[in-house]
C-alpha cells in the first residue's frame, strides 16, 4: 500500500513540477513591463538569466539566491522628507494632548505646529526624538494597528494619496521577477522595522521575517498568565544604515546577498558587501532623476542623498538605473492601461 | 496573444493547485511515524488539523503559521554539555600555540588539557569566554568552514558519532510535518547563531535566515574594493536566552507564534509569550526521560534545567512529550527498518 503510495505520489510530484515549469517561465507574464527598453532593463534581466541557468558557470544555487532592497527612496518614493518622519508628525500631534510640555518644547513644537520651516533644519537627533516618542510604550501589536490605521487615511501633501500608494511599479515588477526566478526577497531598510512591517508585507509581497530595519529595544513584560508581550522602550537597539546594512543582513539572513538595490549613500556599504562576494553579483542604484514624475535629487539632498555612491557605481561599473530614461511610468497609479490597485501584489 | 497567455496560465495553474493537494494531503507519507500513538501525538496532529482547515473556528492564516524550536535539548541531544562547548574546547585546543598565555590560565588550562572535572564546575562567564575565543575575528563564512569541518570530523563521547547525527527523528518529522502544513518554522536557539546556521540548514532543512541565536557584535570592515566584510567582535550582542527568545522573536519574525516548542526553563518565555497569543495555540515542552536511548534529566539538570517550565506546563495544561513514552526511535540511526541517512531531511 505504502509503495503503491510512492508510486502515485511520484507522478503526482513530475505534473507539479512540470505545470510548474509550464506556467513559471513559459507563459508567464513578460518581466519589467513597466521597463523601458533601455541598458539597465537588459543587464538585470541577463543576469538574472544567467544565475539562474544551471549550465551557466554563474549559475547560483536557489538557497544562495537572496535580494537585499533599501527600501525609502528605492521602493516608495521618500520626498519631501522620510514618509515615517509624517506618520511620527500626525503621531505627535495625537497624543500632544497628553503631553502639555510638548507645546513650548522643540522639537515637538514645530511638530504640533506643522512648522516645516522649522523641522526642514531639524537636526538627525531631533528627528529621532520625535519618532522615539510615537513608538515606545507600545507592543509590537498595538503599534502595527496604529501604522495601518494612519496608512489608510493619510495623504502625501504633493500627490493627496496614501503614502503607500507611491511605491514604484517598476519595483514591484523586479521584486515579482526575481521571486519568479527563486530569489529571496528581503528588505533592508533604515526606517523603522515594524512601521515598515506593518504595511510593507502586503504592499510589496514580502513576508515580514524578511523585512529588516531599525529597532528600538523591548522589554518583556508579564504581569499574569496570558498576557506575555514586548513592549518597546525609548531606546535604540540598532540603527540599520550604512555599515548597519551588512552587519544586519549577516545577522537576519546569515548570507551574502547575490543582488542589491538601494538609491543612497546609506546603502554604499551594502553595496560594497555584495559586490566583495565571490561570484556574479549584481548592485543597482535608483538615481531619481524625474523631477515631472517623482523627484530629481543626488548629491546634495538632505534626504537619500546619492554622491559616493553614485561615484562608486560609476568607478565599480554598476547598474544605475535613471528613473526618468528606464521608468515607463512610476507608481501604480500611473498605469493608465488597467485599473490597477496596489493590492493586487501578492505573497 | 495575452489573453491567450492568461486563460493557459490559469489552466497550468489549476492543474498544480489540484497536484499539490493530491500530493501533499492524500498520498504524504504518515506523519510522526516515529511516535507512538499517545496523546501527544494525537493533541499535535489535531491541532494542526484544526488551524489549517478554513472551516474552523480555529484556522490560522497561512502568513501567520509561525511554529519556532529551540534546538540544544529539543532538537537535538544536549549532555554532558551543549554541543557547542565541544566544539569551542577543540578550538581552543588548536588555537593554544598561537597563545602560550593560556597554559596557566583558566578556563583555557583546563580546556586545553581535557580537564572535565574543572570544566563541568566553571561559571556561565568562564564558558562564555571559551565560546567567544574561537569566535572573534572571523568573518561568518570563515567562521561556517571551520564548524563544518569541525562537525564532520567530531565524535560525541558516549556515541561516538558526528553531533549531527544526535538529532531527534521524532522533531525532524515533526518540523517536515508543519512545513507540508504550510507553517513556517524557526530555530530560536540560546546557541550562537553562527553555529547552528552552519550544520542546521542542511540537517534540519531549514533556511539560515529562519534561524535565530545568541550572537556576538558584529563590524564592518573594508581595506580595499573587494574584501567589504563583517568581523566578528569578542563582544556579546544579544543572548537569544529566557526573556531574550520573544524579543528575538519580535525582532527577527516579526509575529508571535502558533507553535512553540522547547525543553528547558530557557524557553519559558517564549511559551508564555505564544500562549499569551489570541486564538489557538500549542504548547509543546520536551521531557527528557531516557536514560537508556538518550538521558533522564529535568530540575536539577545543569544542563537543559526543566523545572518551572514543567510546573507551569501541567498547571497551565500545555503538551509534554514524554522522551521515553511518546518516541518510538529518539536518533535517526536508531531507525532499522531501513538505510537511514540524515541528510535525507530536503529544505
Amino acid at each position: 500500500m505504502n509503495h503503491l503510495h510512492k508510486i502515485i505520489n511520484k507522478k503526482a510530484c513530475v505534473v507539479i513540477v512540470f505545470g510548474c515549469v509550464f506556467s513559471g517561465n513559459v507563459f508567464s507574464q513578460i518581466p519589467l513591463k513597466s521597463w523601458n527598453k533601455t541598458q539597465v532593463k537588459s543587464e538585470i534581466i541577463e543576469f538574472v538569466t544567467r544565475t539562474t541557468d544551471p549550465k551557466n558557470k554563474d549559475y547560483v544555487k536557489i538557497k544562495d539566491r537572496i535580494a537585499t532592497f533599501d527600501n525609502d527612496g528605492t521602493l516608495w518614493s521618500e520626498q519631501p522628507f522620510y514618509f515615517q518622519f509624517f506618520f511620527a508628525l500626525d503621531q505627535i500631534k495625537k497624543l500632544s494632548s497628553e503631553h502639555p510640555e510638548w507645546k513650548n518644547k522643540q522639537p515637538y513644537k514645530a511638530a504640533i505646529e506643522d512648522d516645516l520651516d522649522s523641522l526642514s533644519k531639524l537636526q538627525s537627533n531631533d528627528l529621532l526624538k520625535i519618532v522615539l516618542s510615537v513608538h515606545s510604550n507600545n507592543n509590537s501589536e498595538k503599534f502595527e494597528q496604529l501604522v495601518k490605521n494612519w496608512m489608510k487615511n493619510s495623504s502625501h501633501p504633493k500627490f493627496k494619496r496614501p503614502y503607500n500608494q507611491l511605491i514604484f511599479q517598476p519595483m514591484l515588477e523586479l521584486i515579482n521577477y526575481l521571486k519568479e526566478n527563486d530569489y529571496k526577497v528581503f528588505i533592508v531598510s533604515g526606517g523603522s522595522v515594524e512601521f515598515i512591517r506593518a504595511w510593507g508585507e502586503e504592499t510589496y509581497g514580502i513576508p515580514k521575517n524578511q523585512i529588516i530595519g531599525s529597532s528600538l529595544k523591548g522589554e518583556f513584560r508579564q504581569s499574569n498568565n496570558d498576557n506575555a508581550r514586548v513592549a518597546k522602550l525609548a531606546e535604540i537597539d540598532f540603527i540599520d544604515d550604512h555599515k548597519g546594512k551588512p552587519i544586519a543582513i549577516e545577522k537576519f539572513i546569515g548570507r551574502r546577498p547575490v543582488i542589491s538595490v538601494g538609491n543612497s549613500d546609506g546603502d554604499l556599504e551594502m553595496m560594497q558587501y555584495t559586490a566583495s562576494g565571490k561570484g556574479a553579483r549584481l548592485m543597482l542604484y535608483l538615481h531619481h532623476t524625474d523631477s515631472e514624475r517623482e523627484w530629481e535629487y543626488d548629491k546634495d539632498s538632505l534626504v537619500g542623498k546619492l554622491d559616493k555612491g553614485l561615484d562608486e557605481a560609476k568607478k565599480s561599473g554598476w547598474s544605475v538605473i535613471d528613473m526618468k530614461k528606464d521608468w515607463k511610468i512610476v507608481y501604480p497609479f500611473n498605469d493608465v492601461e488597467k485599473d490597477t490597485n496596489v493590492k493586487k501584489v501578492q505573497m
